[in-house]
């Protein structure tokens, strides 16, 4: 069952667009992790919040791809410029009113 | 810019079902107001929220949206069903690791 992600990352300030050239960095890896989506943005109302939005295969597809070398030395890369906040929520896609 | 939001919405105990249906239903308005995705979801852990991932062609979009004839009667038909609790984030997409 498609399994969403979506989030917020706190960075320090000054930092943001640093994060976000870290997270839109190409990635095959996560393709063949089974990602079916992961858009990353800004909100001028949050100068030093980093938002995510992702779709995976399965709960289990994005639990494995944290284990991924790239994926562990993007997290390592980003880590400094991080201020600790994080928030967000997972679920389990049921439907949309796009598809049939 | 692709504006993306993202949410949650409370439900009133035992409704969660019924709105997810309401939001889901095949809608062929929303394709044409520049909706991109709009994935509902569930989660176990909080039985009494439905969540709401959705994309859009640009804030104006998804504002315009909300006036659709459609989109009121949706509103109308959920509004008993919600327990008023609301909460999530708004922000404009600036890339994916997904896309070069």
């Amino acid at each position: 069952m498609t399994f969403a992600n979506v989030g917020t990352i706190g960075v320090q300030p000054g930092h943001r667009d640093e994060v976000v050239a870290i997270l839109t960095r190409r990635s095959t890896d996560l393709d063949s992790a089974g990602c079916l989506s992961y858009e990353v943005g800004v909100s001028d109302e949050h100068p030093d919040t980093v938002f995510v939005s992702e779709l995976w295969e399965s709960a289990e597809a994005h639990q494995l791809s944290l284990q991924l070398a790239s994926v562990q030395a993007a997290i390592k890369e980003a880590m400094p410029l991080l201020s600790g906040e994080m928030g967000g929520n997972r679920f389990e896609v049921v439907g949309s009113p796009l598809r049939d």
